[in-house]
């Protein structure tokens, strides 16, 4: 009943909240970050569906996070330009996460390819 | 350029990967399963576009997952059953997470509604 | 070969940084600050030796800090009070979590009861 | 109030639950231990008093561990060795995880240098 472009969006939003919620709150320093983008594109990237991850974290940023002697901050959104492509049944979406007016905005930047009715079949996480 | 149910669709599987990755591996007990459900939706229901969330953390599961003398284990998806609806510019979308063959599945039940062109606007998480 | 103290202080550290980086990132608005302070202090119980955790999210701190049309922010350590008692082998520890000149501090409060050698055995998370 | 020596050991706790609770349920597979791993220890090295982390994902365990057909599973503690020396005051304190009769179990190592009271100040997450 949903169409293929339709999964392919839901897992595409799938892979999204699964990044943020999972990595938000990781001590971060201009030392880690290199290792911590790797790891959250390797891992998100285990994921059905998920083609490529890219994740920059701007060093500038966690520079400027930084407010407190101990030398570093927690990750959030504001910290990061993530972009990521998920290929579902022949359809690919492109989506990213960038600054928008002061706050991370996620979204849709590409729906490409045929769109049909599917069996509703899922993902596991 | 995405349809606003392709759009509906990225924001609920936003919800539920943030969902899942941001109280996974919670200790969880029967005593305090109620909490933790309430927990869980409400925080979720924070989200853009989240009309309403359901968690069951099915007490019998966790009982049955508790496998040493401390008395609790981690949320996994094995052990709940979660709801969700998404309204998003007149589309409906409904979804789930329940087990298929002994594993954990996040679904597309429902959408419904009008899709037409959007201006890829997106979210914050 | 650690004193039953200095276990205890291991074993309240060991709360505190799961209470702290299991539940960061939280989408919380005033409408969600009493389920999700009750899941956070039951989850948390359920660990080994954690007699109990008061958790109090600031209401006002959580307004002052939805800074989006969105209503809701995410859980950090500036957005509320924690209080935990840790009994192990005897020995009380008591700790809390508060601001202090702008940051969240955890620390010991008190740590209560006779500090005897053991045998260094450990817990599960 | 609390020793030196205690105050490292409650740093230490922090470390380790903060370690636990960041990442179990990162999605990983053979492919994407080895940026695991690196994360983990760099991000919790970031922490105060945190001299060196290291953490070993232990290939053989997350194979056998994954079993769907999406060729990953979820961090858990299982999966993992984890070691760590944090020094405070001239305390060190060293601490691993690992497998004990079937459990993951966080344990104090060993515990050196002079213990003298302190002012009881803490540490920010």
């Amino acid at each position: 009943m949903a169409t293929d472009a339709q999964q392919a969006c839901f897992e595409a939003g799938i892979k999204f909240g699964s990044l943020y919620h999972q990595f938000a709150g990781t001590p971060v320093s201009p030392a880690s970050t290199r290792s911590l983008e790797a790891a959250m594109a390797e891992a998100i990237e285990n994921q059905p569906y998920c083609e490529s991850v890219t994740v920059e974290i701007r060093d500038d940023r966690v520079a400027d996070a930084i407010d407190h002697e101990n030398g570093y901050t927690e990750l959030t959104g504001s910290l990061m330009d993530v972009e990521m492509r998920i290929d579902y049944e022949g359809v690919t979406v492109r989506t990213r996460m960038a600054m928008r007016d002061g706050y991370p905005l996620m979204e849709l930047v590409a729906v490409e390819g045929e769109s049909e009715a599917t069996d509703g079949s899922g993902t596991t996480n």
